[in-house]
């Protein structure tokens, strides 16, 4: 029976440079992710305002597939023979970003500020994608639906924020 | 509050011309797709003979996902910052095919009539695969997933087509 | 077994003309029907401002409902010994109306475009309904039905659009 | 934006005579349902006896189909036009039945009394649908289904009811 | 309690005249969906021939719906106070129709004979539809929903008797 | 390909005395089922009494059992290369029992008469299991299971029967 | 066999003056949720205004919530051998608030109502909830869970009230 | 790694003392539920006469409630430490209460058999109940939720024993 | 109407002596198989060590199935007029076998306890199936499905106990 | 605990020689039913023609009918106490018929061939169902079972072939 | 319409000093819930060893629930009038354990370190159900059936720890 | 009517070069994931020792992954106007690794065997993922999805070969 450890190896036909390089790459969108489905939850729970319901419903499913991202690239991590970080602590870490400014506030004040979040993380995905183009198809697969899917959330709260000249 | 109107914004990362170009090949596919749909149900309609049900019920499920192609082109457009126009008014304006040509007829023909739909949509679709792969890899990536699936109910055509040489 | 062909058969106790008057009738039906869906896609993607997401959702089931009584109609202009006409080119070849108007716009002013076309294709549905009481009870009653669920939406539309007088 | 109140609107090619017959008429249908809803309720908390169970549960989807058909009802008058009034104060307010007479009691009891509540509430029903032959063909199309189930369930209650002259 | 037998009544509001036509009409569209649900089974397990697992298929749902329909119009007559007859001997004592008249035989032979089936049933159907227009609604809106629905599996097996006149 | 008729075609390894033997046990057995089948609806619509729900209730499962039975009796048939016959003709032309003989009735009544008719179609049952020990196992397995089934019904029927002797 | 009427019997271990008690608060808490989702419905009818559709749909499943409360006070009721009184007469007998105020209104104006009941019934509750805690923890722990689900309810109708004071 | 065993170990926050009590209570629960999901089942199966078929099916949902009342209560131990015995041996090592008392036997002898049980279970729970409100209110609260399942099933059984004196 | 007690009656064709003798069989196997289900969840609950979960999980449908099977032999007595015993006290007075032996303790010890008491059940019911061959074919086949479903789980338990002698 | 290798034991109560027996045949068992689902697929990927849909969605519910069997065939084999081979060489190792001899051919082409491929796993089932009397009755009993569906799919295939003789 | 904001509220009966003081309570069972479901999924990504599988699969579930926890309890802060704290942040500002310390490492060390953080977890927990009796009962039963749940999940940790000493 | 044979068109937009070089790798992926779904249905029945439940059934769901793999694969090459072979024959004429080297074995040593299965067939796919960059995305996309899922479950595999360097 197997008696070495096995945690360095990777898939077959994956050089250990690109597998290094990729798991580096999806530690920070894991870091992201987390951050970003802590604070969908946080704006579920504090937005108020004439049109609450739509909004604070609209958020939930927004929460799920965040969390399934997360899942998904950290379980990458540990395919390609890395150790996904996903405490507070590996988060802190590593954060450059500062933590979500509101508390109890309006639907327009909340929905403005998930709209700047939101331009943080798919701007580092759409980066994220074209350095894993050389490095692997697979994991580059797995962030363009990813990243298409909150494009798409980005849309509908981008779409509450018009209000024609009128 | 923010103020200005947000209809012009596109994702972070993406270019104004590149996501002009997107929202261009997507109208287009969106045209192609709204005008299958309807003609597809047509045919569910009026085709007549010997091998009726099959056909008539292999039709629906691909009504759906035709339909379901449309939604995620439009929704893709919006997306982008784009209005994609999904009114009978716009597939006229720039249709640059015959409208269906067969009403009640035997399931042969119209299984051969719809194997040239099925080419013309395809080969567009293609070119705008090819066109994509340097603007936006995630519109990308959603016409390829469509194109399969086409090409797949293609399949499921001709092979009613085929009469042995005897 | 059979040799000539069926098409011009309709059920046993139906006179010719009644038939022949009940298929002119749907086809309209089904040409106000078909273009509608479209444009109430083509709203649900095109409509923005503060109170979105509520609109947006509450478009598609419409949809979904409106495709299923052109299925209905269509499927009995079959049955009647007709030949349903459900193409781009079928509608425009009669269409009395103009293309919907509004393109990107706010919540109220989709709305208040709806309401309009709903008042158009009800008042067109109840006038069917009077003309078919001595043609054909089975397709008056489908088109009751189908009247009772369009008026039920547009309550939905209208409930929108009121503003108390303040 | 529009800014007129609508409520007194109604459906395209209906008048403002007929839509004001059929809310008056609708709205005793709702006070009938509401009471009777909240009466075998009642009843399906009081009754007993050695058939208890086959009676306790038999009532409770009836309980369901009637609130239906309340709902049916009052989202028609809305439809219409009208406001429909759903309170208990609606209901006293012209009531002039007296309020179910039994508490605590067995089964056959039970049943003779809802028999005779179901009595009133047809016999209305059958005149609504009489008066509205002329006012709205898709309101009398609502009430002659809700009659034909509520027929239904009277059967259930008197089959329970008759004993064989032994 | 209530000792009398209550097997005579009727709904309030309907004349003893109107519920005996009514039940002597049901009866016998009793009669012809128990000897049509048994005969579309008899077809199901007896059809053969190349194009025999689509029309196998097609018959089972319409099997269940015309037992649905059997079951609808039995209940009906028990409602309105009469007993419905559903055995053997009921349906032979006033059939003036002949037994299903195919044992083991090709798709286009069944589904000619039943077309020929179908033609009778809803000859009589239609029939019954007028004769319920001033006993009672309730009873011809059942019979309207059960024609329609007939009649469109009556296009579906006319569909597959098309051959084009080459 | 092949030209000739099949329909007189059987397993391969069952021989034509074995495969005749058992088809025409089968025949009996659906003209059994067919006749229950439809006997149980007919008690279904006219059982009345104090027990009323319970007993309209249980007989419904039972329905759609002894229909299941009656469909994989009659696809055996066929399958050992027999036409099975379903219709009414079918049934009187060699039955040898007379038609259920209670219109509306109570419930201890009925449930008399139906355990009268189990014991018949039971004692069938079990005469055709020992005929077909050495014909054929996969269909003496089948009527094992049917018989197992209505046994367990008719322990239902029986026990409503029992009145202690008090 | 038991021949003495049980409906004074209590749950062995509690004494019949903590039933009396129990009920006495049980009734009240019935009559309240009975008015309130008459009241509730009421209001999806009713709601008018720009953030109709949100407010309309929040509202339906809170009518369930308060409907499966009633049935859970009401069954409490009769397991400590009382009679619950669930009638409109029941309700108004010992009411001792207004009707609800409102008939159609604008969506702030119904939540505004709406939260006022909700005080009205939730403070009962919460004393209803403290005199039950020497009596029957049974049925203390059936009030705590609906005050819960009730007050947070009132946190969704609440937070639509809020507007920032800018 | 962890090498001694941890049976002992319990809760945090919760004494040692505790945990022995709130064992001991619940293993007299285990025992007393595993004796009445046997008990119920045996009366499931021998309950006979005029109502068996509403009785017979009412006790299987109590069955299931009572197993998983048991299976709750067993793995509550396991979580403070203990070790639950769930076999025959041990509930007959210390159960002081006789065998159920019938075999096959009437519905209303069943039914005020099974009346007893209830009051003697019921009474431990309620005794236990009081017990455990200073050793551990995760437990009481587990047990509270039973006990009102328990009594509300003890309603359905007294229900039907009721005859009132006329 | 029906008189006398039925509990003795059998199915029709089944002689008495040989329901005497099913009946005996039987009761063996209901003792067997309600001693059984205590003891799998008495193990489901004391089971630990390091792959707990897999066989703590294992054994819950295996728990469900033998319930089952408790059930259909249980309801087979019952159907050939037998009177099933399902308490404690019915087990005990017949068995022959000692008490579960186990408390907590580790998986490999269940498993090994567990794999001779399937042994003793397994070798009982096969014993069983040969004394039922020539006494009821339909009680055989049940106790056949019965024993494969044993032997199947006995596989799963004794798979965890293979070593390899390496 | 347990250090011998279990992979020799058998159930209680039957022979070594028995058991070993039936392993031997089951394992041929398992090599046609392996070969045969890979060919079905096959047949599904290569068939054309006119009634190309109904044959090609016909064959996908066989083949997870015979994957199923090959599984139970295999775990009962496990059961027994053997090793199940399921790898491409096991069947090849001692298969004597020739691999399925079509490609892309037309729909009465591949029936034709599978109606060949059943007849000889039908015999090869019927040979080993009487091998099986005298050895286990368990797996007797599943291959009854196996061997009556196998028969049921053949009756489809060759309801297709026949052609009447015009 | 109302205008002052409304964030201050508290559910009526509830007095400002005890709303308070449960917010502050809640605030600090939502961190540690939130760091819980973290902790959790980053074992479930790198927990490796002999028996993965099981300990991989057991872990989400538990995700889950801690997940549903930590909404539960921001939206009774929310209902309660507070501001629940849901990010990074909040989590960092008042943490006063340390991060979870272990990576990739085997099946026995996460588990023993998960209950170690259960621990803490659960201990907090039964201070906070503690210091709720006086304030709220409403929140108190929110926490103690968490806390159970809770409970229950570090038995399934245990349990797997346990070596006998042998 | 189209009367010549279309079994070597492909997808318009495609070169016939381009189609055969898909075509070709295609064939060789359904050969590699036809041997892989028997394997690991082989290994699913012969695994055994202490951990044997958990990777007994981690198997099953990636059986039904590979099949669905494999019906694609050859589903793409029938739309590309190739002929599948899914054969047995046809695995054998081709293949270049050897079967599968183990029968009943422990889980470890069965783990290990299938992890170098897998690095063979990812390799595979890896390489031909890049072959089909040029050739054709649409097939290039599916097996990059297929790849990513093969990876997943072979981390699933390593995970429990680790063991710690103690």
């Amino acid at each position: 029976m197997a008696t070495k450890t096995k945690s360095t190896e990777r898939p077959s036909g994956l050089s250990a440079e690109d597998a290094a390089t990729v798991i580096e790459i999806l530690q920070e969108r894991l870091n992201a992710y987390n951050d970003l489905h802590l604070t969908l939850k946080h704006v579920h729970w504090n937005v108020v305002g004439p049109s609450f319901i739509g909004v604070h419903e609209m958020i939930d499913p927004e929460v799920d597939r965040v969390r399934l991202s997360a899942d998904a690239v950290a379980e990458r991590i540990a395919t390609l023979g890395g150790s996904p970080r996903g405490t507070v602590g590996a988060i802190t870490k590593t954060r450059d970003w500062a933590d979500y400014p509101l508390g109890r506030a309006l639907v327009p004040d909340h929905l403005a500020a998930i709209d700047r979040e939101y331009d943080r993380v798919i701007a580092d995905n759409r980066a994220a994608m074209d350095a894993l183009e050389d490095a692997d198809l697979v994991t580059q697969d797995l962030l363009i639906g990813q990243t298409g899917a909150l494009e798409k959330f980005q849309w509908f709260v981008r779409a509450h924020l018009e209000t024609a000249a009128k």
